[in-house]
């Protein structure tokens, strides 16, 4: 855990301002002032961006426009997050140093435009950052305004010019030493693809080499460490110069379906931020699924990113209505918007920001919502929820810097999931590894059970139940891990692609690997991959459950048989097995069923780990109950996701922290209505 | 109004006319004349794609195959339509001079091939455009069987060459004179696009800017005023030798809904051509539509052509059968030929031409539609329909240059179609700006009233109805334009999304803007794009109708409520209103509802503004009539557009052109039958 | 037929070895042999894609791995096919010859990476392929081992590199002497296509010419003869070293129908292989059509490929699972994979063959299935499965070697698939050419009749029923085959869009050509191309069936009317006719119909030629019964294709191979179970 943390007492609300896109508009800027404290918000986000505003030709920088911004906001009680501007580049910049351009993985070299477009190796391109950041650091580093930096802007992609490629090999020859080693590692004589020279390497292409299973993923790898490294770059003038100041960039997730991003591996992203910050945008109120099932999903990802460190996290963008880069574009049903906040502080989130104060005037994201539309006007819908929001956020600012306590772990993997993508024997449309650790994580959301999603790099002994579903990739050292794990008394759950290949992506040799085989009791021995129609389904406590696209067919040793299928030439068969093993137990799931199995499966686990809610808060499906505690309180965020009145069923008393009342028995909570419930510990 | 015009007294009827691919079989040109004849035809577009023929080789000019059959034809008694060649190169001017080619928005440079694929910048490419031209007017200018040029072929697309950057920044300096003025517009500051130097701007590219709306907007009207400019260099020398001939080219349509061509902006392209003459494929016979909606389609799209200069205009391109190009290719139902092309002249065409005479042998068009067909008979179906046609056109040949007199306007605007298509922020897939003004038009059509389709060049004051919905682009002139309007006494009708950006894509300040919150009475203060899936329903006169798509919530001042939203969180709000303003009185459409309500609130406009109909010809839904009216004659062009037998109710005698009867009462039509009826005004 | 054939008395059974792979790993080396019995394997393809193990650097040669190997599997009493190792390159020759890589056809030069990615024109490849094809036969062209051998692996693919344009350049002076002679059959003056420079003849591309049919007929042409070219190289070193070992190539298969493979002319390529061979991965078990469905067209295939030569055939993979490159990847059930590999040697393979025999550890592979697993177990359901099959084929051996006979030719033409998919004026999603001759031949797969899939190169004079549908491309050569086949007693079929292009894809003149109006009796006037929701039905002996995607609308002249249209304006008109003439007779079938239609039409027809199974097994739909014959020997395989239990009616006495018992009247089949019976002649 880092030492720095957000030094302010309050809740953060606000968000991304661009005052740089309103400078000829001196009434704008003016309102902004006026209208930031009707809203109830303390804090903003300058400089995403700004890079031409700041330097608008080579060496030659405006900061005056900033200084009074931030003078202001300062005056008015408010804190300033400000950013690096190396999301996107002057054009100056591209049309004399072609080389900060990325090149496509075609090998096509970009032109100027768009945003988050810049070779990560280009030297010109790090020194003009290194001078930028330098000078924002020199002019405001010390600012008693300064809040937190905020290091360019939703990192992403990847370039494939010759200093990548040169860093590349750099990056492969570290890690393998010799090019035998790399060859096996890939696999080399496979295709005939043994490579002679360091030199024949290229990164993979559409137009050149993109089977090379282990090269994929080394170059995923590769481009997570080169973008941190990037990062890094970053951040040395502002550490040398504004050392107490916490420093974070704002991750992102992967739409639709709301699952982590992809691209880049947070686990180790984050080992290297004060603070996790990521921007948040489901698709609420869609037209193919139900609220409380986004809801849950929500709740994963936030999960995911608050357990990266193990801390509370920050929400860094957020809308107050709808975005502009969705399919469909729907606003927020009036409610929503304070109960989607209060979902963030629920799950750890310290804040609520939005992207964006203002919409701009022009260009592609004029219609993306914000606090402050074209109209200027505080009156409007939007705006009367935001400040609604302001308004609970200092209500229940007690809770900032309060945790959760989880005893389950779900374990999420980047590089399992890049490699399992790449994976070529199932099937490529179902093979989503994220979703269906949503599916699991959506049985213990129901029961209001608090839950950790980990990464391999953390400690698992704390957790009574660790969950690891579809870990197509494991290293010896995974396997050891959880067999000791469990060995020590832990209950583990794995399921079907589970264990396959080792960290390199080469199937384990001898098959299912025989710690793997101890501690489940059993051996795999095939995975049947389903065609989208199939069916075929389980039975588990005299019930029947739906299957669809995958069956494991394994062979029993010593497991205790809770399901067997009901199909097929593998009718009869273990389905799901328990196995004891040392001090622990374990559960295989072995086919992809429906969530009730799931629901009723984990039931059966919590009874047996003994988990249970702390919370005394009855409630029907789609109430959601999420507990953050301090020393002395339980916080207990009470939320309805459903189009529907809810009847809440309260064992004991609370006090209420929005009517600032104490409360008892029976309450009745409107569709998309929030309370946030204090209990003395 | 140009002052040429079409200097031969009969409708034309004939086509494209290509010689030169069987310049090697003289008995086929021999049968030519021959089947000329007896399909009653009288016009040919000859030299479409010629330069091959014409040029050979480099600077070796072959014009005797072209004076042979010019000759003829005019021996004849026929007309020319001459064509330049520009439409397609031949190979050697590619090879000798590759500045020629055009460069893709990828910035790859095209190889020789297909068709449409010049620079327009190309100073090369002009100067042999104007030499074979000028051979052209040399040699024909003044031939007596010369009756119109018809420049190039189907323009369209773009070049993103050196020489069209070059182009397109200087036509950005003419407009904006100073950068400073140009990063307004294109609100240069956000992601850091500013422009510093005029050279660091580039065209639109998906592997550059594609998000900088005021760019990408330039870009396309520089595309228009780049290709009329070609245009207008290949004219120099027509003009110059052949004065009093008039020039056309041929315009387009994008299928498959059968909406105006996209790509380029007629309304200007229009001003710069003596007659407006275009190609028309519909998908007769599909399996997505009734033949009656398609229909109407087609009148929509007519009268925008025809009123680009409020005088008849030529069909230049259709098919007797199926055309190669559609995704399938089904040919023509007896007696669809004759009511289709009938259609043509109904809408105010004085033509019905067809691509093409004969079916080529070879290549990709060799199973397009033809008059001929490979059999080179005149005893096949297709034949003996085109040659009915021929017959009709003769025995109606005294509606040519007589006129449609419209009191109902809708509003098609190029330009707010390329904006709102780029527009972020509402929902790709359902933006559909033409088709729902199909549907506005559906409503007219259906009841026999004359309608223009008017841009925003054109007077408005002249017209008792103004339909203009989704005008998302609106600049100040184009407000007060529709102010002055309705102030005078016209009655205007808008909808959803209208209103929302000037005329560079910038978001009106201070929201909906102040002229149109005073004309409709109300103010807009929402747009809720809603999920596919998704429905609402208003209530209008007591009837319920369902909505889909978009729903506007407004904030309503002194209007009239026609009708109410029925469900979500703005049940009960407004949905359509009604205002008096000045001596006229506005409508505003907040959502998107199904066809019956347009025709339900049209009708109760069309009895408030006292438009009817002057047909005295009754009949069911599928019959569409038609209206041409000379000095002293009504022409009513009474078509069934359905596959089942029609009662027609006249309430008064007219003469039937086609059969030279008079004839009253009750008239059965058969399925796709047409009656040309006349009356003494 | 060649005179050479596989020196081997048993049905070949075993697949692509790779031990390149495992260089490393002397324990699976060891274990390989040790399976390798266990299996019942005998025949093993050893160098496919090792080059890069063959030769590490450029002239440095490493053959002592596969000595050991060879010699290795020569103990055993096993046998090699050797394969050249031109399918990929290794690293160090893309690097140092950037040549020998391909040339996309949007001009890309392609970077090193994945298989079958060479220029086939390529100075440099060629040598370098010259070098080491040599070395191997050198060294392994008289080993006792050597059986056949196995050039490169999977040709396909082209490239448009400036040798490959200059080599096309020249193949086309060789076929049409003069540009004039060219230009009239590319039907230059189309667009101005004209050609005046040989120069100026650039290859296919979507960024240039891909609408001059002729061309992209020619060019695929070009790409078979080039192909062939490079094979030709390849073998010169092995013919001269081993004139007496057999050569073949592997072909393949489109999926996911399951059609011959389109991108080659495989009745040209097959003139110059000694035997066919080729890989069949069939989707069993998949989720869109009934398993005897898909049986009948892996009989088709089958069928094709063994008449190419007309003798037995191998195939070379096949999957003893699944594979990893279907978009669902499903293992085969139990029982399947001894009744599909006794269908290729029903169909006429005298192998099976399997890739691959052993599972990589890594890459894109390593999950396609494989004799033995990552498990290395003999244990396993599929080793067992394979043993299995080992088993039977060591019991049937004497079927090797053995032919069918059949009465029956459909024929398939790659030329005309290639035209006909080009065609446009049909309907791109509805053509099927291929697809459309499966459904005639499964008309006769159901009837236990033999059939020949026949090329135009083939002699027909033999064949009492000759079938040709869709056969839209017909030289004047070929109308006069057709036409000398019916005068001489044969019965021809054939169907809707045929007959329209002569070889150059130019449209016959004068309509549809002469010879077809008499032999037919009947002159085709249009094609209706119908939408995909359109139906129309025709009648046949009183019983209804439906139509769909085509209608052909002929006159009728002297012809049978057998069938009659039910609607739409050619409603009565006949659909289907027969007619006599000379001392034959023939069919034409106007209309894409339901499979009962051709299944009934070809009922009369086989009792009118007189065609019936020799087979005296009868049997339910579902059940196949394919027939071999030696001089003395029926060979009868009894193929249970359901998953039900099927009852045989056996109308004589049997020796059953497998079982190694003689039986007679019913017989149960368990599902997906095959029984081989032998019966004297
Ligand atoms: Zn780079
Ligand atoms: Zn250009
Ligand atoms: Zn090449």
């Amino acid at each position: 855990m880092t030492d720095k943390t957000v030094a302010d007492n309050r809740l953060l609300h606000g968000g991304d301002y661009n005052p740089d896109q309103w400078l000829d508009y001196p009434e704008i800027l003016k309102d902004d002032l006026r209208l930031m404290k009707q809203a109830k918000t303390n804090t903003f986000t300058l400089g995403v961006f700004a890079w031409s505003a700041l330097e608008p030709t080579e060496g030659e920088f405006q900061f005056g426009w900033l200084d009074e911004r931030i003078d202001a906001i300062h005056k008015m009680g408010g804190r300033v997050i400000l950013a690096t501007p190396s999301g996107a580049r002057p054009a100056w910049m591209s049309k004399k140093y072609p080389e900060v351009l990325r090149t496509s993985e075609k090998r096509t070299k970009m032109l100027q435009g768009g945003r988050h477009n810049h070779c990560f190796s280009s030297p010109i391109y790090r020194e003009k950052v290194a001078i930028i950041n330098r000078k924002l650091a020199e002019r405001y580093g010390n600012h008693p305004a300064l809040l937190m930096w905020h290091i360019s802007n939703e990192f992403s992609g990847d370039c494939h010019c010759d200093f990548c490629q040169a860093n590349f090999r750099s990056w492969l020859k570290d890690k393998y030493e010799t090019l035998e080693k790399l060859n096996h590692a890939w696999w080399g004589p496979f295709w005939s693809h043994t490579i002679t020279e360091w030199s024949e390497i290229e990164s993979p292409s559409s137009i050149g080499e993109s089977m090379v299973h282990g090269l994929n993923l080394d170059w995923k790898r590769f481009v997570t460490d080169q973008t941190i490294d990037f990062y890094k770059h970053e951040i040395v003038p502002l550490r040398e110069i504004s050392p107490s100041i916490p420093i974070t960039t704002n991750f992102m997730a992967d739409t639709h379906d709301l699952i982590p991003f992809q691209s880049l591996n947070y686990s180790e992203f984050a080992k290297h931020v004060d603070i996790v910050s990521w921007d948040c945008y489901p698709a609420w109120h869609n037209d193919w699924e139900e609220t409380k099932d986004l809801a849950a999903k929500v709740g994963f990802i936030n999960d995911l990113y608050r357990s990266l460190k193990q801390q509370p996290f920050l929400i860094m963008e957020s809308t107050p209505s709808g975005v502009n880069w969705h399919d469909v574009n729907k606003t927020k049903r009036p409610g929503m918007h304070l109960l989607s906040s209060m979902q963030f502080i629920a799950h750890g989130s310290d804040s609520v920001l939005y992207f964006q104060w203002r919409k701009s005037r022009g260009s592609s994201e004029k219609f993306h919502g914000a606090v402050v539309d074209h109209d200027n006007s505080e009156t409007n819908r939007v705006f009367q929820e935001v400040s609604a929001v302001g308004g609970a956020l200092e209500k229940i600012a007690e809770v900032k810097g309060t945790h959760k306590q989880a005893r389950v772990a779900i374990v999420y993997d980047w590089e399992n999931n890049w490699a399992l993508n790449d994976a070529q024997g199932f099937s490529d449309s179902t093979k989503q590894y994220p979703q269906t650790l949503q599916k699991h994580y959506q049985s213990f959301w129901k029961k209001d059970i608090s839950v950790d999603i980990v990464t391999l790099n953390q400690e698992l002994a704390s957790y009574d139940l660790v969950i690891a579903p579809m870990l197509y990739m494991m290293s010896d050292e995974t396997i050891s891990k959880l067999e000791s794990y469990v060995f020590n008394g832990g209950t583990l759950v794995s399921s079907y692609i589970s264990g396959l290949v080792d960290d390199t992506d080469l199937a384990h040799l001898s098959g299912w690997p025989a710690p793997l085989k101890r501690i489940f009791g059993m051996e795999v021995k095939e995975t049947d991959t389903l065609y989208p129609k199939d069916r075929n389904a389980l039975i588990y406590n005299g019930k029947q459950y739906e299957i669809k696209d995958y069956c494991t067919i394994f062979e029993n040793k010593e497991a205790d048989v809770l399901a067997t299928y009901m199909e097929d030439f593998y009718q009869g068969n273990p389905a799901v097995v328990k196995n004891s093993y040392g001090k622990g137990k374990t559960y295989f799931i072995g086919a992809r069923t429906e969530q009730s199995f799931l629901d009723d499966l984990y039931e059966e686990i919590q009874q047996e780990v003994k988990l249970h809610t702390e919370t005394n808060i009855l409630h029907e499906e789609g109430v959601s109950v999420q507990t953050r505690e301090s020393d002395d309180y339980y916080y207990f965020f009470v939320m309805n996701f459903t189009e529907q009145k809810q009847t809440i069923m309260l064992k004991e008393s609370f006090y209420d922290l929005l009517t600032q009342e104490t409360i008892d028995e029976h309450v009745e909570l409107s569709p998309y209505e929030v309370m946030v419930l204090r209990k003395e510990k």
